[in-house]
C-alpha cells in the first residue's frame, strides 16, 4: 500500500499537537491535510514544517478541505458531538478521542445516528485497550486458564489535579479509563456503582474528595474496584488485578531501569500519562490508520463512549448521594452488536 | 537470666502440639510443665521426649500442676472463655490463640474481668503484629513519612476452605486477622462495615459465597478494603497495601527463590499459613516468654480481643444483610487506654 | 515534510521480510521502491501488496532502480562488504544490519571507503542502542549521578541454538551485541579479551561450547563480563547490571503480566529477540529514516562496526588459546570523531 | 529435652557479645556459664544480668569451669587454633567462628588433630548455609529439577570497609564466605582462582583494590565468578544466581517493605550483615545447640574450614601475581566423608 491517509485534525491543543505530530512523524501510512481550531495561529504553529495543510478556524471547513479522508477528533469534550455528526454526514472515519460525548444524552444522539447510518464510522480514543500490558492481560482472560474473572482490583494515580478539577471529574475524568477497561477485559456491563470516601488527602486542593475508592458491579456477577487518587504527589500509576477463580494477573508495575543507591533499591515512577501510554497512543493511531485504510473500522466504538458516559454519570450520583446507584443502559443497537 | 519458665498448654491439637514443639525447641527460656486436652492420648503425643510433664484432662488441674507460671490456650475457641477466667483467678499470664472468645458477649466478659483485676494478664494471638514485613510496615506509618494513611488494600487467599467452613468464617475467621492488622496499622477503631459479594468461584464448595469483598470505615475517616478468597487454589497469600497521603507502601510480596525456566520467571507462592507466618509465631511466643519473665505483659489485649470480635459480629450481620452496619464498641476501660 | 523516502532493500530472508513490512507498515515517511535477491520468488513474496517495487537478483540493478534514496542492508554478512561499497558509490545512505562485515579486514575497508568519502553515509544495526531500557541505562549513566561505571556483568541467553551454529559464533554472532553495547554504555574501548570455559551444557549440541564466559578490559579501567549461553531452554534473555561508584543500574528484567496461579508467581520469558526488541528494531529504522529524510547520519557508525569486528576476532581467538587476547585496535579516523 | 547445654563463649568483643545474647535470649536449649576475654571488664559487660557465669582472662580457665560442655570461638581468627585444639582435648563439641583458622597451615592442623580424635567435634560458623534463601536454593540444586550448575554469579557489597582493610582481605575475609557457600551448593571442590582489578572506585581507600573480581573453576566444570566491592556505599548485597543446564535460580533480591514515593518505588538495602544474615546467626547457633545435645555434630566441618582457607590462599596469591593460580587440595580425610 503507499497512497497516504489524508487526515483533517480538529482541536491544536496539546492534545490536537500531539496527534498531529504522530500523524506526520510516528505513524506509517497518514499524512495531515486540515486543521482545525479556534485559534489559527495555534494551529499554525501545531502544523509548522508539514506541507500542504489547510488551517481552517471550522470544523466543516476542515473536513471539506481537499484530500480529507479521514478524521481525528482532539478538540474539547462538549465540540465532540457537533463534530462527529458533520463527520458522519459526509461519511468519513473518525478517531475521537475521550470523553467521545460528555453528556449522555448527547452521547446516545451521536449511537442513533451511527446506527442510522447502519455502519460503524467512530473509533473512541480508549488507548488502554493498545497498551501492551492490557493486551497481554486482555489475551490471558480471553483464553480462560484462569477460569471466569471475579474480581479486579483497580489502581489511579495522578501526580496532582489539573486547576478546576472537580470532585464529579475522579469519576467521569479519570475512572471513566476503568470504566472503559472494565467493561473490555470482561465483555461484561456495569450494572451499579457505589462511591466511597475516605477523608481527603492534605494534599488535595481545598474542596475535592481525593482519593475515592469506587465500586462497580457487573452483569456477569464480577466486582470492580478502583481507588482514584488524583493528588497522591508521587507518580502517575494505573495498575489492575484480575482476580479469576484458579489465579491472578497484575499489570502496572514500574518498568523502568532499577537503580540501587543510598541505602535503597529503585524504579523510577512515571509522572505523566503522555509517558506510561506513549506507546498505546502511538498503536492506536496506527491501527487506526491501518484499518481505516482498509477500509475497515475497528476498536472501541461509539456505543463504548455512550456505555462509559452513563456509568460515569451514574457514579457521579453515587457520589453525590453516598449511595448505591443502579446503571440504566438501553439495548444495544444491532450495530454494536 | 536463667530459670525457665513454666508453661502450662491447653489444648494439644494442632496448633496446641506446635505450640509445645516451639516452646521446647525454638523458644529461649521456657519449658511445657502441663499439657490439658480431654484427649490424654493427644496430649502425651504431643510431649513426647519432653520430661516432667503433667498431662490433665481437666484445665483447671493442669493450672494446678507443680511449676506453672504462665498458660498458652490452644484450645477450640468456645473453650477459651472458661480458661481464661481461669487463669484469671490464679493470676497466671496468658497467651490465647485467636479468637480470643468467638462470641462478643463472651469476650466482653473476659475483658470486665481482667479489668476488675486492675492488670493485664492477656496476651491474644494476632501474630501478624511479630511479622517481619508487617513490623515494618507499621514503623514506616508511624514515623509519618507518608503522611496519614488514608486506604488500606488488603488481599487474604487461601488454596482451601477446611470442610464445614461456612460463609461467615470468611469474616470471623479469615478476615478477622485483617480486623486486628487495621486496627493496630492505623491505631484507629472500625466504625462501620460492608461486605460485597460477587457470583462465587466455581472452586468454592456448593453454598459457599467465596470470595467476598469486605469494606471497613474507621474513626479516623480511612478505609479498609479485604479481598477475602478461601478457595482461590494457588496458595496462601496475605497482602496488604498502605496508601497514604504522599506515598504508599506494600508487603506481601512472594520472597522465594526466583527461578527461570520454562520460558517463565517464576517464585513459589507458601501454600499454608504455617510457612508464610512461621517466624511470626516464633517471635510472638518468644516475646511473650521474655515479657513475661520481666513480669510485663505486652502485644495485642484482651480489648484488641473483644474488637476483632464485635467488628467480626457486625461484618457477619453485614454479609447477611447486604447492607452497611455500623460497628457498636463500649468505651474502652482505662485499663486498655 | 512529506514525500517518503524511496527505500532498497537487499536480501529479503527473515530479516529482510521483517524489515520489509517494518518500513511499508510501522515506520513513518518511508516506502519500498526496490528489493534485491538472489530468489526473485522470495522477494516477490516479501513484496506482495505493495504497489510499484522494483524485485531484482542483483544488488546493483535495486541500487540502480527508480527512486532509490537509501538502502536497508540485510543479506547475509559475507554480502555487506559489497553492498555498502555500491552504495557508497552512489553515495546512498545505508542502515546495514550486523555484523557490518564479519571479516575484520573487510569491515577495514569500509571504513576506509567512507573515510575518503570524507562523510558518514552507513549507520550499523546495532539495535540495542535504541532498546527504551538501554536508553535509560545509557541516560543514567552520562549523567554521571552513579560515579563512574566500575563493571558491567552482562548476561545474554538464547533458547536453542541454530543448525550450524559454532562455538566461535558464539562471541562473533551473539557477544558481538554486548561488545558494542559495552563500547556504547561505558564510552570506551575494549583492549583485551578472555573466555572460559565451564563444563558444556548437555543441552547443547555435541561439540558446541555453551555457555562460555568471556571477560573484557576496557581502556578506562572497567571490567565487562558476559555470560552467553545459548541453549538454555527457557527463554530469550538479555541483562544488563552496571556497577558504578556509588550504585548499580540493572536492565532486562522480564516485564511480562504478573501471573500468581498454580503455586508460583510468574511472569512469561520472551522466546525470541524479535519479541524482546520488536520496539527497538522499530525506532532503529524510524530513527534512521528521519534522519536521513534529514539529510542527517546518526547511529553507530562504520567505524563502530569495525571495532566489533576486531574484538570478536579477538574473542575467537582467546576461546581458542585458552588465554588473554590483547585487542589491536588501529586509531580512529577523525570522521568518527 | 530440658536440662539446658552448658556454652562456654571465647571472646567477648562484638561477636561474642552477640553470641552471648543469642545463647541467653534467642536460642532453646543452652546457657552460657562460661566466658573468656583478656580484658575481663568487656567480658563481665557481656554477661550482665546473666546468673552464674564464670568469667575468665584464659582459654583454658575457661574451658575448666563447671558446666562447660560445649564452646563457641568467637575470638579473633589467629586465637582460633590454640582455641580448637583445646576443646578437642577436653573432647567439648565447638562452634568456631570464621575463619577457622586464618593460616592453611594452622588450619591443617586442626583438620589432622580432629581426624586423630576420630569423630567430630567441631562446626565451622559458614552462616549462611543457615539462611533461608540459600538453603532453598540448595534444595532446588539438589533436586537437580534445573539440570546441573553449570555458573554461580555471586555479588558481594559492603557499604564500606572498616579501617585496615587490606587488598587481600576482600579474598580471605569477604570472598570466603562465597568460597564455602560455593562448594556447599555445587558439591564440589574449587580447583583454580583468577583475581581481575578494575580500577578502584573513587569510594575505596587509597591503596585498596576495591572492587575485584574473582573467578574460581571447580572440579565438576563448573565457573565461580564473585564481585566483591566492599565499598559500594549504598549497602550490603550478596547475591548469588546459579545457571542450571535447563533454569537458573536467583537469591539475594531486597524483601523489605515497598514503598512508593517521591517518584520511585523503592524497596530498603540493609546497610548490615547483622541485619541481612540475622536469622541465619539465629538458626545457626540453634542448629548446633539441637546436634549437640543429642550428641552429634552437623553443619560445615574443620575440613570445610580448613579448604576455605587453602583456596583463599590461592586467591591472595593469584590477586598479587594477576595470574591463574591453581588449588593445592590435599585429600580428604576419611572422617570428612
Amino acid at each position: 500500500m503507499s497512497e497516504l491517509l489524508g487526515v483533517a485534525v480538529l482541536g491544536a491543543g496539546h492534545m490536537g499537537a500531539d496527534h498531529i505530530r504522530r500523524l506526520d512523524r510516528v505513524v506509517s501510512g497518514a499524512r495531515v491535510v486540515a486543521v482545525a481550531d479556534p485559534d489559527p495561529e495555534r494551529a499554525r504553529r501545531a502544523v509548522a514544517g508539514i506541507d500542504g495543510v489547510a488551517v481552517r478556524a471550522e470544523v466543516r471547513d476542515a473536513l471539506a478541505a481537499p484530500g480529507v479522508e479521514a478524521v481525528l477528533i482532539a478538540s474539547p469534550g462538549p465540540a465532540h458531538e457537533e463534530a462527529l455528526l458533520a463527520a458522519f454526514e459526509r461519511g468519513l472515519p473518525v478517531l475521537c478521542e475521550k470523553p467521545m460525548v460528555p453528556d449522555p444524552a448527547g452521547a446516545l444522539r451521536v449511537v442513533e445516528a451511527e446506527a442510522r447510518l447502519g455502519r460503524r464510522l467512530a473509533q473512541i480514543g480508549f488507548m488502554r485497550r493498545y497498551d501492551a500490558e492490557y493486551r497481554q492481560l486482555k489475551s490471558l482472560l480471553d483464553e480462560g486458564g484462569l477460569g471466569r474473572p471475579l474480581m479486579l482490583h483497580c489502581v489511579h494515580r495522578n501526580v496532582s489535579s489539573p486547576p478546576g478539577f472537580t470532585s464529579a471529574m475522579l469519576i467521569d475524568s479519570s475512572v471513566s479509563h476503568e470504566i472503559d477497561a472494565a467493561r473490555w477485559l470482561l465483555g461484561q456491563e456495569l450494572t451499579a456503582v457505589t462511591v466511597l470516601r475516605p477523608r481527603p488527602s492534605a494534599g488535595a486542593p481545598e474542596g475535592l474528595l481525593d482519593p475515592q475508592f469506587v465500586l462497580f458491579e457487573t452483569d456477569g456477577g464480577a466486582l470492580v474496584d478502583v481507588e482514584v487518587f488524583v493528588n497522591c504527589g508521587f507518580g502517575y500509576q494505573v495498575r489492575c488485578e484480575a482476580v479469576c477463580e484458579t489465579g491472578s494477573a497484575r499489570i502496572g508495575e514500574e518498568q523502568a531501569v532499577r537503580v540501587t543507591a543510598r541505602a535503597a533499591d529503585r524504579r523510577a515512577v512515571p509522572q505523566d500519562y503522555l509517558v506510561r501510554f506513549a506507546d498505546a497512543y502511538d498503536r492506536e493511531v496506527q491501527a487506526w490508520v491501518d484499518a481505516t485504510r482498509r477500509g475497515r473500522v475497528t476498536g472501541p466504538s461509539a456505543w463504548d463512549g455512550y456505555a462509559a458516559s452513563v456509568v460515569a454519570g451514574a457514579g457521579v450520583r453515587a457520589l453525590e448521594t453516598g449511595g448505591r446507584v443502579a446503571v440504566d443502559l438501553p439495548r444495544r443497537p444491532a450495530l454494536y452488536g
